[in-house]
């Protein structure tokens, strides 16, 4: 299985070595980014039509700006070539749904790089919310936190903290729940500077999710947790209740007279999700090998769009949403 | 320093042997209940208007039905008796409105029962947020869910979940953020019975309320979590983050080949605020004889009732609900 | 049912005031004690004769210092009145056997004051254990910390760390175990100032017990845990393991940019095991009034003190000591 | 860095595959193993013999039977080559002593295989030891236990328990101590199976360490714990304390109406010290590199294995063994 790579900046980096070092069915037989130094891999280095032209590769991995994904997601289709794509597919909803098309029109696979959903914690819950163990789910918690805000150039491209950042915890809320969003409403504010303001962005949110059987979701969102990277989710349900806690980088307690410490959570994405990245390639490997389904698709990154498109829009309506408005 | 008491039930029993037995600077000389069988305990039995024109009696405990409230607290109000009176003050705003004013002409003292906040882990963590150890406070998070929903007889005249329930976690949100309540959007539903739906009241919410300075707060309730009293909190700002965790009959963790074991939460509110209740009385005590203020005034009543309606409201018309509104 | 108190210190109030607070079955009608002020209570005050010769009391609850408890024991025992002894019985062994023989041939009841076995954490284990969760039990592990030596006056009349404060521990293991200890290695120090050095005792040590069964009991002690009070028990078991962590104030975790805080354990004993005073009263009254058996008797006491002379031979001669040379 | 494998089972294929994936700078260019099928891995295979006279090979990884351990030191030291050797160097400790004076006589590097030292959890109990935070270390406690017996083959051949399995718990005492051991009490006993007992082996124990300033160790091992591999560790000291429980493969808690339940620690030692094998590898890698000394060298494995046998002493005959008597 051979695959291409676009895009070798922090994720990109991350898929190909997971590639090289721990996933030996599949190897990236060619990288391309203009702006990465790629001297010192030893991979054929080319630039993206060489990767789409490329009659040997069967799939390929995009991790370039988010701008080019929509259009390099098409042009791959084109090509008769499967797609790993990082998240978000586009900005724009319309754009999405061409995407989304083209794909199928092609018959490609096309896999989204949500990869929150193989982290060990939440397959966990997802586990427990099958098998019945919580019985009938009424509400869903996640907490998402940040331990800082990206740089102001990275926030104005991002499409906001619902797009960029919350749209995560709205895929781990579908995925948990196996059911559709009806309506969002969120509260919203600037905690963290003056200069998100002035981005027309946003940097603190709750976020309440409603769905069809009127069972619901809460998201409460920080692009700054001074502790760390914060990442729970909590499931409650008929039969009981599940959460998970952060990661840490060990399980010590130290207590002097002062009282107990112990250990802040993993620092950021990179730490905690580390294996989860791995994973999810794992499983896009084992799609394309075995011709069975990609466990997140096109459709995935659409109603995750529509719900950040929604909740934008409760934010300047100060109203509850309903996703058939968007 | 002597005391009246009306209202032997559940809540009246507590604060009966409470200070009996542990607040040895009172004495209870009179109780009044016309239902329960007052023969066993050997103090003075009475109506609630023996009690109010007992001449010694300083101040007046309230722990009848709640459509029993505002009538005698004013009722004490104005045979200048100091009041401590179980919550809700009344359901209908005008009501607590007119039984402030009048309390507040007699110059009494009235203390209402919103007796979590005298819950140790929550003093904690208003220490932490008034020592300023969480900077600004941005996002309060409150899980507050009952082990089964109360008979459906109390149900029809609690005035629903949120004027009955979520109205503790309204005061709490107050009281942890020392902050006014600019407005509320709920969401909830009914997922314990058809004869809840049929009441007119609902069992599972979601409810974001929204302050002064844009930070928030979440609270989710239940009326029914199998595994018990879920009573939880948690305060986001600036400088950290603090959370409690339930308390447990004890602390043990037990490990077998299916998994490791711990115990659930303490069951219900008896047994989770035992210290709480007799904490709030002491307080209540204290400040009648050393002339301070009580720590939970008729204010906190109206602005919690107010914060309910709201609620209300916003579940009708799903929007967010200002207070000004109400 | 009448009893009387001998001794008003720490632990003689502790039960004063259980008895007239929370356990209204039964009434101190006279307290005994030279040094203390007596003239607050309003309890008759008497010699320790006045309470032996006390027509109505039938059960005397001696805390008065350790020398006196074995004629106490012995006198009560000869009025036909019921007993509940604070540890020790006594230091000698010799002296405890002839009480207990006097307390058999008079037919009274002998209930030692071992209050940590009515704790709930490690009644928890015991039920876990009786009831075969861990299956046959292998290793019990008892750690117990003071935190911080008692005065050197109280020390020089203690009879040493083991007789004074393993001696708890002892107790609990064989109560855990439900079996008899063989023999006894002790590994001992002084870490705490040379004052303990120089009264010839000791404050740091582990402790192996070991069973009829070849099973074996290990316990750390400390007179010095800066962090506080160290009471954590585990068994080790062919089905499972048990254990019991220290209890807090609060159940709060403050996560900062330094790391997660949380709670020191409660601080000393009296906060510790203030529901174990109360429970072990209510059992030894209810054995008195329902005739049933003490749940700790005077051989209890016995093998305790067998076990810790045991140990300081164990420390002298550097050898595993059977019990049968004490 | 040019290396040599000998030995391809368990541990012999983690060390492969660490350096062949996660070790970029070096390289094991020759595996021996008569019983392992080779054919699949890209790398030469030859015979011990070949991997010794490998001009290009600087070093080699012994992981093959125990009995060959020693004599393939020697045989790596007289050709100049650095080793890593997976303890136990050997059984007898005159045997490892003349190895370890080989290996310095000839000037190479040899490491021990003490992995655990390189858990990130025992890293973090060293530096809070090392930086003082704990103040002057008076107690270590070990918990260690495996989750099955080995098959009694391996058992026969193994030395016994304190040399096959406590060993690491000696070195890992020593280790977070930073002293040498006085002595050994050991009690100990078989409660896994009549084979054990009549290999001559036992299964579970409580070892009590002394060491040069009166400070004091205790390890309790089993064989057999049903619920998994228990790898805990606690130092107490003058200034606080501190402990580290397992790992887990989540972090998950179900609340339901039995109770609430988490997950059990990570199987056994290939789960729980996965990290641990990588990082002490590449401190080996880098102590060739960069010309310092390897972090566990031979007097580690002499001195662990002295512990071992004056364990095995003390058991014999019931008392406290000097290790100068060993």
């Amino acid at each position: 299985m051979k695959l291409g790579l676009i895009g070798f900046g922090r994720i990109g980096k991350i898929h190909y070595y997971n590639i090289l070092q721990r996933i030996p069915e599949a190897e990236i037989v060619m990288v391309s980014d203009p702006m990465a130094d790629l001297s010192a891999i030893g991979t054929a280095i080319g630039t993206p039509d060489d990767i789409l032209n490329h009659e040997e590769i069967e799939a390929v991995i995009i991790c370039s700006p988010t701008d080019t994904h929509a259009d390099l997601v098409e042009a791959c289709a084109k090509k008769g070539k499967h797609i790993f794509c990082e998240k978000p597919l586009d900005l724009s909803l319309e754009r999405i749904s061409a995407a989304i098309k083209l794909v199928e029109e092609h018959g490609v696979k096309l896999m989204m790089g949500f990869n929150r959903r193989f982290d060990a914690n939440f397959l966990k819950i997802r586990e427990l919310v099958l098998n019945g163990s919580v019985g009938e789910p009424q509400i869903v918690k996640i907490t998402s936190r940040d331990p800082g805000p990206p740089p102001l150039t990275y926030l104005r491209e991002s499409g906001g903290m619902f797009l960029d950042m919350s749209i995560h915890d709205f895929d781990m809320a579908r995925y948990i729940m196996g059911k559709e969003v009806t309506g969002v409403f969120a509260h919203a504010a600037v905690f963290c500077g003056e200069d998100i303001e002035a981005a027309g962005d946003i940097d603190t949110a709750i976020i309440t999710l409603t769905f069809e059987d009127q069972s619901m979701a809460v998201i409460d969102n920080s692009r700054k947790a001074v502790y760390g990277y914060d990442q729970r989710l909590e499931v409650f349900g008929s039969k009981g209740m599940v959460n998970v806690d952060n990661n840490t980088p060990d399980k010590h307690h130290f207590y002097n007279e002062q009282g107990v410490h112990s250990a802040l959570p993993l620092h950021f994405f990179l730490e905690r999700y580390t294996e989860s990245y791995l994973l999810e390639m794992r499983q896009f490997i084992n799609a394309l090998k075995n011709g069975g389904k990609v466990p997140v698709g096109g459709e995935d990154a659409r109603q995750a769009t529509r719900i950040a498109l929604a909740a934008k829009k409760s934010v300047k309506e100060k109203r509850w949403v309903s996703l058939e408005e968007i």
